[in-house]
């Protein structure tokens, strides 16, 4: 083996080829890359037994020109009547937008499009102008039995919205992207579903100026795919941000709706409470598009301080102890932390070399002290809100922390972590072009089934040779948390990588965890499901979509179809 | 008039004969009594332009024997039936017990009941000994198309399990009322749906003793019904208690539930979150028994620390400054008060006169910084949690209410509210055996539909000379708050009454408030469901209700009749 050489693989640092498969499945920014440094560039090496010579030539980097006749299902004067509808310039039969607009950021796909191989794809793309058009669309395509998906951000890791049988993806990113209402005495802001979330943010931190607000404001989301995901997708879909242990989930941050549906529009009211029966709002939340489509949503915003934000680090012994401590703060009815994660051994380990703490006097006094390297856990926070809120919180997360063990980091770590947020995706790329895999699956657990989850899933990983299990749980509530696991295989082969992610679900399901925390369900949970809620919970579902959705035209082939 | 003479009236003090209508529709402890004091019957004498002598001769108390006889429209092997399941000493077919438990708390079965004026009542009363008797019980009386009601605690305001067609009630509370599984780990305990409030919160109190638990609990749910009314009652009306701002509303503190539906048993997965389709939990939420039976429930629980208490109070100069300054608390992020309740002019008068601060040093103060009566609003508060965290926001509170114009008047006010809190319902019968009616409707509203809801529902209730009209906010949310009308006429007559009660409902739906904030819908606000929610969200409760109880005899007549 050639370790610690100063040979550095040369990792793709240009834009995929306009036209291309790489264009398609290379996640975010064309122009942005996180490659391995060199820390973890070794570890792999040392991990999969390769040496500098394996990282010479790549695999297929899927960077050809798209060069594919794919015929569309749908007759002529069907494509005519979307373009009567949306006209011209809003609709493409192009087989390279098809293909795009099909395809989300599982790794499933991106190991297929690197060597062609290609799933289904739609029939025709559309960008709807509005939500009247919109209406007419879901009228006309139930009329024809045309099924519809809906494309926003095109960020999901589970085949949210791939096409099981032909049909139009409508793309709501391109026209639906505004802000309809902000509403500053309600604190909400009424958004089309196709926002992203950077236009959504920076004109809630610019309400001031926009909208002639008192304040500045913040929409308190922030998952990992917040550059390149829509609004709607986080709501629909039940994501979580990375603060979300104090915001909330996207469930809860959503106060109405509005859904176009084959049975008929959907419009909640925006009570802050209200007891007239279920809760129309609650039904639709997680439905992923198999219901209806999300046009419109009111989002309940916060007011954005940053300069109230505590940070926080901390090392403690051992995985046990972080636990402890962080089921101790979120049981403190003292308001929780924004950021809030605790890193296990492994991932710790890794975290320490990637926020350059490795080696500094900070790991010195660490080691000094017993906390060993493999055993010793990092806890990363930050508060939000009010600053004597924020201040108390910081407070109370420290006399905890120390209780159990731990060792305080200051707010080093944590800083060194916020600016690289949204950036790891992007190492994906960089290590399947060397024919290694990194994926992540996540789920929610009570505390009383935290561990047994963490030790099962773990020893699923780690049952096969070589691999690296990143855990970590980011976010909290005082009946439980998530466990997101990140873990790194060589493997080129499709079909052995699924089996393996199979394997690994079936492990979650079977050790207690929820299928999903925030990642949703799409096409790939969806085969757990029956055995997960049991057919009596199926069997509401299908009752909703059947009302819905009498013709099975929206998002077909996902939550519901089971094994 | 007769004012101001030492006059009292003789407020009956004994408890309702056995047997008695009265027995039945008096609320709470029979021994249990809150007599207008002096300053509240002067008032009405003076409002309804009385004299003591009108107050000399009871209108009929209802406290004659009930004498009647009506045939049980189930057959004898029927109700053998219900016998084999449940044994003869859980099954009544005796008048007294239909009508009891087929009567809940609205004021027109009181005005009927005090004059013999039956409803419907109910075929059988049933009390199950567990869940497996009541699987039976739904699996044959789905067989046999027989209705059937559940009572809990028996305190609806909404005819929640009026019956309408006959068929059987079962009673929760007789059996089903004990803690399954106490949690302190996932700080949850699982509980018979029929347990009632002071037995729960009791033994949460004393979770050490009982469950060898590190720490005492509390359930954090504390509507005015607490000592007469279920856990799952509370649950499935979507109820919220006078601490809500801070711990949550019923529908937030449940984390899984079992219920019993002719379609099959649903048993919830208790995370703390998961994104794995719509919940079936968030579903059942609210659904009043007309989808199934909630047999078992699991709550989320606090730590029990009433010596971390704030208490507040405050008086503002008028209504506008004192929602100003609950909106600013509420927007704040430093946390919320649990019991946070502003009074406008009329409720402040009385509550001045109530909590005996009128004609204090307070009230010379008061008048001599010009906050006048009728215009000064009164503001009542604590905070419960961390203790630094409690004290945060009582500082906070404090600027905000001062920034507002608002006068400390320290915790005496809220001490003085406290103590009474259940207490207030107990006043109705002894109004009513002099022809005046009491009686409350509220709504949730968003901050800025608040003033146009309270403005008009106020101008309907004082469309009819001579009414008094207490007006309320007491849960808060970033986003609003609810409005809860009191108020008090003299009307004998039960059809002038209702017209009434209807003509404020109508003005509630109309000017954009919810039509219940957290007294449910039951029968009484089924009427307004189908204009307030509109057709396709009414559609999608169908369906529901088509799916869990297709041959329609869970609680039927309620939610969904419409007009």
């Amino acid at each position: 083996m050639t370790n610690n050489s100063k040979f550095q693989p040369e990792w793709i640092n240009e834009a995929p080829k306009k036209g291309s498969y790489r264009s398609i499945f290379k996640y975010g920014d064309p122009l942005g890359f996180k490659h391995p440094n060199d820390m973890l560039f070794q570890e792999l090496k040392e991990k999969f037994k390769l040496t500098d010579e394996d990282f010479v030539e790549k695999e297929s980097t899927g960077n050809e020109i798209i060069d594919i006749k794919i015929e569309s299902k749908l007759s002529v004067s069907q494509i005519d009547k979307f373009v009567e509808i949306c006209s011209k310039e809003n609709v493409s039969s192009i087989e390279y937008d098809r293909l795009k607009y099909s395809s989300g950021k599982t790794v499933e796909e991106t190991m297929k499009l690197r060597r062609k191989e290609l799933g289904l794809i739609t029939d025709l793309v559309v960008h709807p102008r509005n939500k009247v058009e919109i209406s007419k669309i879901v009228k006309y395509c139930n009329e024809e039995k045309i099924p519809i998906y809906v494309y926003g951000g095109g960020s999901s890791v589970n085949f949210g919205f791939y096409t099981e049988k032909g049909g139009i993806t409508l793309v709501l990113s391109t026209h639906l992207n505004k802000i309809v209402k902000f509403n500053e005495l309600n604190q909400t802001v009424t958004v089309e579903a196709g926002m992203m979330g950077p236009a959504f943010e920076e004109a809630l931190n610019k309400a001031k100026e926009l909208y002639g607000a008192k304040y500045k404001f913040t929409c308190g989301h922030f998952p990992q795919s917040f550059e390149y995901s829509s609004v709607g997708g986080w709501f629909i879909t039940l994501g979580s941000g990375q603060q979300s242990s104090y915001y909330g989930d996207a469930g809860d941050l959503v106060l109405g709706v509005e859904m176009i549906s084959p049975s008929g529009d959907i419009i909640t009211k925006e009570y802050p409470a209200t007891a007239t029966g279920p809760k129309i709002l609650d039904i639709i939340k997680g439905s992923e598009g198999i219901f209806g489509i999300i046009v419109e949503l009111t989002w309940k915003v916060y007011r954005y301080k940053p300069e109230n934000r505590q940070y926080f680090g901390f090392i403690f012994p051992n995985w046990d102890a972080a636990v402890n401590a962080s089921r101790e703060i979120s049981q403190g009815e003292f308001g929780m932390p924004a950021v809030f994660r605790i890193s296990d051994p492994e991932e710790t380990h890794h975290g320490l070399k990637l926020y350059g703490i490795e080696n500094t006097i900070y790991d010195k006094i660490m080691k000094m002290r017993g906390f060993k390297p493999m055993e010793r856990c990092l806890f990363l926070g930050s508060a939000d809100g009010d600053k004597q809120f924020a201040k108390n919180i910081k407070s109370k997360v420290k006399k905890i922390c120390k209780k159990h063990g731990a060792m305080n980091l200051t707010s080093f770590p944590v800083k060194k972590w916020e600016p690289g947020r949204y950036k790891d995706p992007y190492l994906r790329e960089d290590l399947m072009d060397y024919g290694i895999v990194i994926d992540t699956l996540e789920t929610g657990v009570s505390w009383d089934s935290l561990h047994e989850v963490y030790q099962q899933c773990r020893a699923f990983v780690k049952s096969r040779p070589d691999t690296i299990c990143l855990t970590h749980a980011s976010h909290f509530y005082a009946q439980g948390t998530n466990l997101y696991f990140i873990f790194i295989i060589k493997e080129k082969d499709t079909q052995a990588y699924l089996k393996f992610q199979e394997g690994l679900l079936g492990t979650i399901q079977k050790s207690g965890g929820s299928l999903s925390h925030h990642h949703g369900v799409g096409r790939m949970i969806s085969k757990w499901m029956p055995e997960h809620l049991g057919e009596s919970q199926m069997n509401v579902l299908r009752a909703l979509k059947k009302h819905f959705d009498p013709n099975n035209i929206m998002n077909p082939g996902k939550q519901l179809i089971g094994r």
